[in-house]
């Protein structure tokens, strides 16, 4: 039987999503939870990895299992009483023995916080960034249009990661400022390593005017990481969700 | 010199406002980076007390410094530079000698956030608490305004605090759904021990159909604490304001 998760998490205290030597992840967390559950060793299958202290609102997976110890649907109650509180299964469902979590993944969407202030937020900081006051959020906007459309992204994502292709869709860049929060949502077909707390960076560089929406587009043509913003921090990044055919 | 900060933090890893043996307090933290910014040790007086748990976004506060060291615009910042970074003085500027932060508060906002779930949601849970499905919000909006006006909270109370008198004035019980978030925003001239806590508690217990709006009547009257809800987690509690003449 194989089963498909949608899980949350807290990223705040994880070595990000997949297992590593030494490190406390979110896959061996629910791996574990498995065992717990059926007596089995699974592999989890996720959507992609998150990297260490990324959020996740609607992270997607898969394992299966050889017995029919419960119900599908009942796994999402059951890993939850193995699972730390900063992980939850929000939801568990039968899925075709072809369907495979990653690679079936058409859409991502991501959410990255930021907030405009002079001074740290408490109450914001561990969900978000903070940026100083003075961003042109107007220009930022039009800037986001650059990334719309399918682009080679290898100027956009750090060395580290073994990929075939740096091109990929972008569907979707939106930016919103209610005065206080300014939130990026962007969605894809897929994102690089890096990629998208990289466009953010280089938007945030734009928006303090220290590069112009030329660059960018010259960014995406010459594939040169050195034209671009910083990698801003992993705290204000969640994976909002994934969607399949 | 006297001087009002305005501070806001996060109360998760404290044991409230107020000094206490042996526990980590955010006046205790305060008044550690006063003396090590002016070298002198002074007391500073809160608004109030906040709970062990307890968030602020505008928590206020007063002391007096002997040497005009810094201006008292610069405070903020050279407090922060001692301060953890789940505390954060946000301005600082000097007031009449006559000012006192507890006595002279007029009025104070407090939020109580909740989310509606079945399932914990991992980054909803440092600040709400999840409530079950099935809440009738519009009893729970009909029941707030049997609060507001001048009371006799007695029944509101916890056991604990001493003081003269249990009678508060509420000016306002608002109470905000927007399918996911439960948003309770309460302004009085006063709060007693756990009482936001306990209307918060007896609201939901009236929106679960476990009592009746007449029941809070009774309460009001009666001062009787067995009839209410229960005290909610101090996690979703925040002292968003508080108003001076």
């Amino acid at each position: 039987m194989k089963i498909m998760l949608t899980i949350s998490y807290d990223g705040t205290a994880y070595s990000g999503w997949q297992v590593q030597p030494n490190a406390d992840t979110v896959q061996e967390r629910i791996e574990q939870a498995i065992f717990k559950v059926t007596g089995e060793s699974v592999r989890v299958t996720g959507s992609g990895r998150t990297d260490s202290g990324v959020h996740a609102l609607g992270q997607t997976a898969h394992f299966s299992v050889e017995k029919d110890t419960i119900p599908a649907e009942r796994y999402a109650k059951a890993l939850n009483a193995y699972l730390p509180p900063d992980i939850r299964v929000l939801s568990s469902q039968t899925v075709s023995d072809g369907f495979d979590a990653c690679r079936g993944a058409k859409q991502k969407t991501y959410k990255y916080s930021c907030y405009i202030s002079d001074i740290e937020l408490p109450l914001k900081e561990r969900y978000a960034v903070r940026m100083d006051n003075g961003l042109d959020i107007e220009k930022m906007k039009k800037g986001a249009l650059v990334f719309i459309g399918t682009h080679d992204f290898k100027g956009f994502c750090s060395t580290g990661s073994s990929i075939k292709t740096t091109e990929r869709t972008i569907y979707a860049l939106n930016i919103d400022f209610n005065g206080l929060d300014l939130t990026f949502s962007i969605t894809g077909n897929g994102f690089l390593y890096n990629m998208v707390r990289i466009i953010v960076g280089t938007l945030v560089k734009l928006g303090e005017n220290k590069c112009r929406i030329e660059d960018i587009e010259e960014m995406l043509v010459s594939g040169n990481r050195e034209l671009g913003g910083k990698t801003l921090p992993a705290k204000g990044l969640c994976l909002e969700s994934v969607i399949y055919k």
